[in-house]
Formats: structure tokens, C-alpha cells, sequence
């Protein structure tokens, strides 16, 4: 039985305010056949789109070329202004290997189309995240230092650690795109029983990364709709699992004496994210792919 | 998007140790287009084999009438003995609904069935699970009472009560089959720190049906390898999920003083199962099949 390769990309494109110049931007991106946006959601206030496409991986990087292109048509970053920071008319493109695709493979496909972009349209790349090709571009927010005015101010100072991978170190009226790969992102966010906003923040200060906590995670602690909220991105669940960071807010916030109330995602979750949680919390040791009736059907 | 229909089948047959026979009868439940054999295992001293079928409902009944007629030219059950409770050379048929087929839909399949086996092949059917006709023909054991022979016997002596829902009330050296329909059944083994069967035993007996416990659960204590094991049958997850079950395992193990070790699946679990576990521990209240990627592809 020959498998279909299945990639995700979620590019973020820099308008989130004109209808019709969203709308044809989403229309070039859902134009190829074998590729389709199966989410969109726009911002007025960040003045930005994020668009979720699957399908096979030569019709997504085709669909992307378009996309890109697109935007570069509708979008003058010289005029564009918003609160999310950003480089460019495409700001940034992420691959995401779904199914029967390495995240090798991923990379591969960040780099062709970073070429053919920087070829075609006379944009400069830069790759990021899997796709890197220095470690101080594996965050984005180093890569979009200063956005697109200071990267264009930079560029034109000739300041050559800010060129980019692919195409010419001088923004146009379209600025910088920025292509990577990664593993699928998680936004997860889990309400406390309390209204103590200082409590979540606690507890975000503890499990994230960059205080101490557990690597692949983002958090910090609001206060949503009157409750205190632990927001999270886990940047890779096969190596930082959901069960793992849940169990463990579970305890910081037992500590504080409060509970867990609910959780919720935003946006998609893989499904191994959340057979990976049946198994660990069903402890069962020996679970397969195999073991699952519907991977029997085609 | 026309969305496939998928049962399964999973029917029991009286031979499990002439390998030329059993591989005959397989092939015939694998000789039609839409359907597939994707599991099946004989056990020699039950002299018994478990096949599982899936595919679309049209191919998997033409698919088991195939295979029962095998059965019955190639198994004389005046000869067959087995450790296992059996009455026919096919023993028993039910049909699970999969994906977009609903319980009636496959009570509908069983039905058809046992007409068309009784009329083209003169063997007895009894009706059973959700596709009874008679609340004390629910349950196999009581419709497979004295097994072959007493059946035989009772048939002779011209007791109504047994006579068959389709076909002749008279065995022939194929015996009776019994068909039906049912929800998936996952069969769990929970095994504990302990080797002392007696709290698999008294845990069995809390937390099963026949016994004061959770419905749609059977469940015994064995020793299995040197571990006290609860082994159970859960009839229907969409009611009795298996996280609960799970739970109150834990919670009774724990008055005895001893803990979960590790679970098993013996066979296939449907993929909601897993999804309801992980929904129900990290407590995403609001998780809906979109919120899932994998759904959006086709």
C-alpha cells in the first residue's frame, strides 16, 4: 500500500485588516490542486493572517510560491504597520512534516522553496528553526531584530551578519521572508481554579524553558474571562509531551493549594499528541500503531 | 466529501489446529473485493479461530457468507472438539459498526445475513447481541447451552424455546451459527505490583457487572507470568469508557495497598477510545474531531 506524504506549512502573511486583499491572498494559497488551507484566522490589531495548509508536499511549496508571491503583489511593507512584529509582506513560512515525511525532508523543502523565492521574486530568505544553517538563526525573534525597518537600515549599512540565506541583502517594498521547518506546534492553555493570576504566572515561570523548566516550552500566566490561565506553546510534543507539561502545572499548582479546572487547544493538535497521552496515563507499555483499529483501513 | 462506510467482523470458526483448513477458511473470508482479513488467530486447544474482517458493509457480508460456507464443508462438527464452548463450525458472527454506519445499520447486516445462510445453506442462525430478537437470546452463553451436542439433543426432543430465529430447527454436521451485531469490545488486562491473585479477584468483583460494578464491564482475577492480572472484557467504551474502568481499578487496588503496573490491549482498540482517555485526563473539555489535523486530512 503506497502512503501519501502528507506536509503542513502555516504561513503568516502581513495583512490583517483589508478583506479583499486577505481573501486573494488565501484564494493564491488554496489555488493548487493536492494542496488546501483548511484554517485561516486574521488579527486587525497585529494586522496579520495565519494560514494553516495540507496537503502533498510538491503541491504545498507550490501553493506557497503562490502565496508568497501574492502578497509580495498586495502588500508595501514601507505602509504596512501593526502590534506583531514582522519582516516582511510573507513574514514567515514554517514547514511541518504531518505523514510519511522526515522533518530532513522538511528542511529540504524550506530550502528549495527559499531559492526559488529569492530567484523568482527578488526576495531575500532567511531559514530558520530545523532549516537554520547558523544557530543564531534558529529563533525567530533574532532574525526579525529591528523588523523590517531595522533589518532594512542594517542591510544598507552593508552589515553583513544580518544578510540573508538566499537572494539579494536589500529589502523591497515586500521585505524579508523568512522559511523553516519545524515539528507541529501545540497552543495549549490550562485554566486554574482560582482567579490569582500571580499563581499562573508562578507556575508559568516554573515549567517554561527559559526560566528553568521543561525545553520545547513557552508559557506565561494571564487572567482570561476572570480565571487564571497558564498559556503555552510546546514546541515539540514527541520530545516534551502534553501529558508531561500537564502533570507537572498539575503539581505546581497543588502546591499553591489550587486545581486544574479545564484545558483547552488553540488550533490543531496531531493525533499522536494525544494517543501518546492515552497510552502514558492508561500505562499501556506495549501500545502500536498496529493496535489501533483504523490503521487497518486504508 | 463522500465519506466511506466501514464495519468490521470479527466471526469465530471450530478449527484451530489443521493449518490446510484453517488457511482455507481465511482465504475465503479474503476473497472479495472491499473486504480484508486484517487479523486472525487460532488457539489448538480451544480447536477455535478468530478472524477479523473490515471494509464496506455490502463486500464484508458477502465476505462472511463465503467463509461460513467453507466452514461448513470443510468442519464436521460430530468430529470437532475443542476446550471452547462452541455449536456450529461457524461459531459466531457479530458485526461492529466502524465509521458512518450506525448500530441499526449493522443489527440491519446481521439480519440479512442469517436469512441468506439459513436459506442457501440450510444452517440454523439464533440472532444475538444488539440484533436479538428475544431478550434471553442477548447473550451467547445462554443461546450456546449444552453446545453442539445438547443443542442437538434439544432440537430432537422438539423444544421450541431453542428453535432458531432463521433455518431449520435440526442440526446438520455444520451445527448453528450465531449472528449479530455489537460495539466494539476492547479486551484490557490491567496488570497490578502484586502477586497475590486475590486482589485481581476482588478487584474483578468490584468493578464487573454480574457483580454490583460497572456496567457493560466482565472482568476476572488471574495470575499471568507471576503477576495478579484483572482481565476484562469492556462491551461497549462508548458507555463504560475505559478510563473509568482504569480508575476504579486503581482506586480499589490502592485500599489493598497495591498500585497499577501496566496495562494491555489483547487485540484492536478503536482510535476514539484512545481520544476520549486522552480527552477526558488532560480534561479538554471543548475537543471536538476538528480540533484534531489528522481529521482534515481526506
Amino acid at each position: 500500500m503506497k502512503q501519501k506524504r502528507i506536509v503542513e506549512a502555516v504561513p503568516n502573511f502581513s495583512e490583517g485588516r483589508r478583506p479583499d486583499v486577505i481573501q486573494a491572498i488565501v484564494d493564491a494559497y488554496n489555488s493548487v490542486d493536492g494542496a488546501r488551507v483548511i484554517d485561516h484566522s486574521s488579527d486587525p490589531d497585529h494586522n496579520r493572517t495565519v494560514v494553516t495548509i495540507v496537503g502533498e508536499p510538491e503541491a504545498v511549496s507550490e501553493a506557497l510560491f503562490q502565496g508568497i508571491a501574492k502578497a509580495a503583489e498586495l502588500i508595501d511593507m514601507d505602509e504596512q504597520r501593526g502590534e506583531h512584529p514582522r519582516i516582511g509582506a510573507t513574514d514567515v513560512v514554517p514547514f511541518v512534516p504531518i505523514k510519511n515525511v522526515t522533518m530532513d525532508e522538511a528542511v529540504q523543502l524550506a530550502r528549495d522553496l527559499a531559492k526559488r523565492v529569492s530567484e523568482e521574486l527578488g526576495i531575500p530568505v532567511y531559514l530558520y528553526a530545523k532549516a537554520a544553517t547558523r544557530p543564531d538563526r534558529e529563533v525567530l525573534s533574532k532574525i526579525r531584530k529591528g523588523e523590517y525597518e531595522g533589518l532594512k537600515a542594517d542591510l544598507e549599512a552593508g552589515k553583513e551578519e544580518r544578510f540573508p540565506d538566499f537572494g539579494p541583502p536589500k529589502l523591497g517594498k515586500a521585505g524579508a521572508t523568512v522559511i523553516g521547518a519545524r515539528p507541529p506546534l501545540i497552543a495549549y492553555n490550562i485554566y486554574l481554579t482560582t482567579d490569582d493570576v500571580s499563581i499562573a504566572k508562578k507556575i508559568a515561570r516554573a515549567v517554561r524553558h527559559s526560566s528553568g523548566g521543561l525545553r520545547y516550552v513557552q508559557a506565561m500566566g494571564l487572567l482570561v474571562e476572570g480565571r487564571a490561565q497558564v498559556s503555552m506553546n510546546l514546541l515539540d510534543y514527541t520530545k516534551t509531551p502534553v501529558f508531561r507539561v500537564t502533570e507537572l502545572v498539575r503539581r505546581e499548582a497543588a502546591r499553591y493549594g489550587v486545581g486544574i479546572k479545564s484545558a483547552e487547544l488553540v488550533g490543531l493538535i496531531p493525533q499522536q499528541a494525544l494517543i501518546d497521552a492515552a497510552q502514558w496515563y492508561l500505562q499501556l507499555d506495549n501500545l502500536t500503531p498496529e493496535g489501533i483499529l483504523e490503521n487497518h483501513l486504508e
